[in-house]
């Protein structure tokens, strides 16, 4: 874990959600709350950023996230400038510490960094200005902290109580930045069980989701669980035949109506999004009741509204 | 043609200017009036659409229909997001329509596509919420209705009695989204004549033109023309050989001033762009005194602010 | 040189430092000093071009020149359309001017062009409305002008009698635009000597840099130095074998401890970025006490502002 809380132990970078405290996780989370707008309502919007500037570095391809925090950002009232892959460094080979060096000399408040790389964020986080933060848009399989913060806060919206709670979280777990996110932030704020299912070949190693349990049964697993969460599966894995092809994991983990079924009654599917239809997950499970899979993606933005909000407010006084 | 209209009669998207009736295209033109500045005049500007977000998707590349949408989206005050070709869905294979449920979730209120799929669009409307619009950027060979709208407004200010006009359309019709826009925004305000010219190959299908006239030979067709629109041709066409090579089209149906003579003496030249300078027209007509080429460009900023303030009005009560 | 300057003798387009009186210079660095914030303050911002589009043209990519002029307009209020290389009009082999028109009959009121084209901003400029204007963002070898005029700034905040300053010049000389808008600007405002150092098959013609003086030997040219520039290497070159391979160029031409300490005790380092750590700059004297490296990514956009200011301020009565 790296140090992300200052000296008076507020939130100075946000790089995982590991070793978080819970009235901190807490505190984000409500602030998300107010940043969700009702039904039909329009987007909430606030000037508390307006003279800020974020910079979005994404060294990893992903509209939905950039969009995210880009969205995020401005309806704060931020000046928004972004990064993208070779359009970055890589072009002339410069190295990504330079890259933030130039961007910070420019007056780059906040920097939210998406990297393949593991520990990319951290060091970045260790080397800017005191006045300036760092939020990991997604770290290699290792941590994406604002996804885990959106899908706890998606939970909490119908299941109050984590404490009687049993979530099932099913794909690639070996290789899932959103799984481990998602599983620290629930253990933190005390969910009373968390199963994880995976092909074999895909099983985390035990450490690194400490207090969970692990099957490659996924129907044993759904029996009474509250929250089935479906990983995307990268196909890139399947080709490499890692991993089994595509019509055989939707036949042994997709999650369709049957599985369904096997649940609670009122137990919500989610998925991080994209998604593979017709593999992890079936389309009239995605669309259908159940699903609160675009209810993740508006909280995304409050999440990241919160996130920034809590990161700028350290050094509001400047 | 899509149900685009509300149960009120209202403007609900514009997927095509096929089937509008001829008081709502007024509309739209007499409003595009509004935003178009005298000569050396500051861009017109308005705050009617702050607080609101705008996402331009592109799957296929148009910078200057890109940058026309953002321009207008954001000097009405709109938050606006670019999402073009492949660092669109397209690169984790998401679907067209999970992209768009993903940025409605972000409270996008209003979609711009441009797509070369047919029907993309009409789908995209039928599945989005109901404070949320859609407007074609230019579909496939179908639809452009910004552009028909834009090209129209060009004519009528400077020859304001359509009835007693001749507007001589050359190029690629068969595939032309341009002309098709063109034709049915003229046809329903009563242009007195409607000219297509083309090689043989590219002849199109009459019931597209109702009323049309069709015809290989440019000469005889420009003889009392009041507006000449040149399309652009798209070399790829060429190389496959489907139509004639360029200097052989330059020489059948080029616009030059040769050409231009045959027509009225105050006959004015259109071209969409991005034009090929000494293919399907000569730059001693494009930059003449006859050319309206630059002023169509600025009549399609008007023309879009038209289009974003009346589809927005619609939700804005909420 | 070209005509940039307008009939009353006011900056109109700022495309070259060569041939600009001293005065001009002068009143640009000190409009420049306005925008530079003290060190842990907020980016200074202002609100003079608001309403005004600013359209960065960049056929070279360039994502922190991109970035700096980016940021300098829009903390003026400007709206900034960024159009790059490929997605530029090259991909459907529209002419640059046949751009630069469109976007001019949008009403971009200011564009900045970069590109390896020799020549191609003069064109633009001479095409434009009258009340449009044009600024380099870096042309080919021979220009760079907003990059002059931070490097003169930072040294001017640093060592303000430019009459007793030695500057050195290292790298590749005869291919820089970056040497030669600061060597411009150093002589008009009366630097006391200018050195140039390159591989001899770097050299520049002589007439390009009056005043100054060249040598192959770094360490001699070295001595008594108040200012050492490192340009950067470009690796191309070098695998075209027209320069020294990377490990033969550091060994003579890198700037590391050992030569710095051959300079005056209080010489600043420059480098215009992106670096190449370990080839022409080492990382101990780029991170070191005397360099200057992020001052001058700071003055950037202070130099940037003051431009975009002057250039607006002209046609600000419309």
């Amino acid at each position: 874990m790296t140090d992300q809380l200052d000296a008076a132990g507020r939130l100075r970078h946000l790089l995982t959600l590991d070793g978080l405290p819970a009235p901190m996780l807490q505190r984000l989370i409500e602030r998300a709350r107010t940043f969700v707008p009702p039904a039909a309502a329009a987007a909430p919007r606030g000037r508390e950023l307006e003279g800020r500037t974020v910079a979005n570095l994404f060294m990893e391809p992903s509209t939905r996230t950039r969009v995210s925090f880009e969205l995020a950002a401005r309806r704060l009232g931020a000046d928004v400038v972004n990064i993208e892959g070779s359009a970055a460094s890589t072009v002339k080979g410069e190295t990504l510490l330079d890259t933030v060096y130039t961007l910070q000399a420019m007056r780059t408040d906040l920097f939210v960094i998406r990297t393949a790389e593991s520990g990319a964020p951290a060091e970045v986080a260790r080397r800017v200005a005191d006045d300036v933060a760092v939020v990991s848009g997604g770290e290699s399989h290792l941590s994406h902290p604002t996804q885990g913060l959106l899908d706890t806060l998606t939970i909490l919206q119908r299941k109050p109580d984590l404490d009687r709670l049993v979530v099932c979280i099913v794909g690639d777990i070996a290789h899932s930045r959103v799984a481990r996110s998602a599983a620290q932030a629930l253990r933190t704020l005390g969910v009373r069980e968390l199963r994880l299912v995976s092909p074999p070949e895909l099983k985390p190693a035990p450490h690194e989701f400490p207090g969970a349990t692990w099957d490659s049964g996924l129907d044993r697993m759904l029996v009474d669980a509250d929250v089935i969460m479906a990983l995307r599966i990268q196909k890139e894995r399947m080709s490499a035949t890692e991993i089994p092809g595509a019509s055989a994991y939707r036949e042994q983990y997709g999650i369709n109506r049957t599985r369904l079924a096997r649940a609670r009654p009122d137990a919500i599917v989610m998925h991080p999004g994209p998604m593979n239809r017709g593999i992890e997950i079936e389309s009239d499970v995605a669309d259908g009741p159940q699903s609160v899979i675009w209810t993740q993606v508006a909280n995304g933005v409050a999440v990241r509204m919160a996130v920034l909000l809590t990161l700028a407010g350290r050094s509001q006084a400047r």
